[in-house]
């Protein structure tokens, strides 16, 4: 692991100013990070559900903070490609915890999926799958573990 | 067509208050519709480009709207799946405008598609396709324009 | 469980008879199951790796099975959407294996996705997730295992 | 353009030979190319429609052509991630044919989209994009036309 809970936690307090203070990493262990998005009303749509983008947001973040964990802080990473699916409608008042798994690290792509749950429930309410480039010279290609 | 441009436009604002003035309904014409992303400091990453959610909100939305102008007023639809490449780094500064088109407006199912553009540029920034479940009885299976 | 192996085994010989042969049931619980793909030359592509519409019917009819496990036969389940990655190169000479795993499992859609290994690799060469459409009454919308 | 419609078909012949038959190329114009699947009893499912397997294939293959007819002949350019939606059930008895845009031509990605019709359809079957990382340098990044 190049990266534990803590240096990516300072990693996006400082890259990602914007959006930092809505996640917290709760855990990350052998690619397997969790990260908890702190649903708030910006999140929402009518009915008190998460948002689309929210979820997506979620996802990618949580992937990327993953890859970063075994790669090492590489800043300039650009997601490529997503695809998302929308299971069940978020629990209202509930934070939202992305639990992520790594299946490739390569030197040129990495990709990754996670698993979105409202906080306390079983079945997932989203399954994302994101591809990022990774620019040259910056990764290992370690594998994943 | 079902909805004009007006109709999406006040739909709009009372079902999605959150985020309606993030958006512009420019045109639509036979499920063909064009949003605006009003470009601002929520929708940016380090450097000054859209961040992936920002763009796959305003695909969502776009793809969202060009079947209710075919369908009519559903606010019941969900967006069950979703894919998107992002080609190229936005412009900074420049709004993004969403050019939809529908491949499938069944009774369950109804699929559509947006290419993304950095207003002014012919390269497209990203391309999205989305899934919407529609709610039984709502929809026409009307052909897709 | 709706089907045990003998009776998805059956059930593939009897409705999918054109490529039963190149399937094999290995094992089914609790809608995750493992499919075989019997490699031979027709799945081939230059340099003796396995092909990508290969892999992806592999996927296909994995998750379906797995589906079918848990809600019983429903012939007429379509795929209505999938995304796939490829991750690796398949090994040369060695059969391919589907894990699946059931993400929904409702009235009208199923959600699944499947790891695609070369047999004895712990790496993935492939990951798929995939939607179907379930015909109105054939489901009992029990949740997943 | 790099590779025309005679170079292409010559270019299927010698590095795809084991499927080449089943394709023939229609027409091929700045990154918008037609490519036709010859319906045979091997595409086929229960109930006479083209298999998904079948379906996944000829918008690969159509994706890729388009993409050498811009870059030239890259035989090791390999599909690293797809989305597919189905749409329609094909028609039984007539061929199928792809019709490809070009998204993106970079000098390690490229990024390209097909819709799949049944040959006198106006509506599509199925919905593709497909992304290819292309090894170091073999591609010119070129803009798409």
């Amino acid at each position: 692991m190049k990266m534990d809970r803590a240096a990516l936690t300072a990693f996006l307090a400082r890259d990602f100013a914007q959006v930092a203070a809505q996640f917290a990493v709760e855990s990350v262990e052998g690619g397997r990070l969790v990260l908890r998005l702190r649903v708030a009303e910006m999140h929402l749509r009518p009915g008190g559900t998460v948002s689309g983008p929210a979820m997506f947001g979620l996802a990618d973040v949580a992937i990327y903070l993953a890859i970063l964990s075994e790669i090492g802080a590489v800043a300039q990473a650009v997601t490529t490609g997503a695809s998302i699916d929308f299971l069940r409608r978020p629990e209202a008042g509930a934070d939202l915890l992305a639990e992520t798994r790594l299946l490739k690290l390569g030197r040129r792509l990495a990709v990754g999926e996670a698993l979105l749950f409202s906080e306390g429930q079983a079945a997932p309410v989203a399954r994302a799958s994101m591809t990022y480039s990774i620019p040259p010279g910056a990764a290992q290609g370690a594998a994943p573990a």
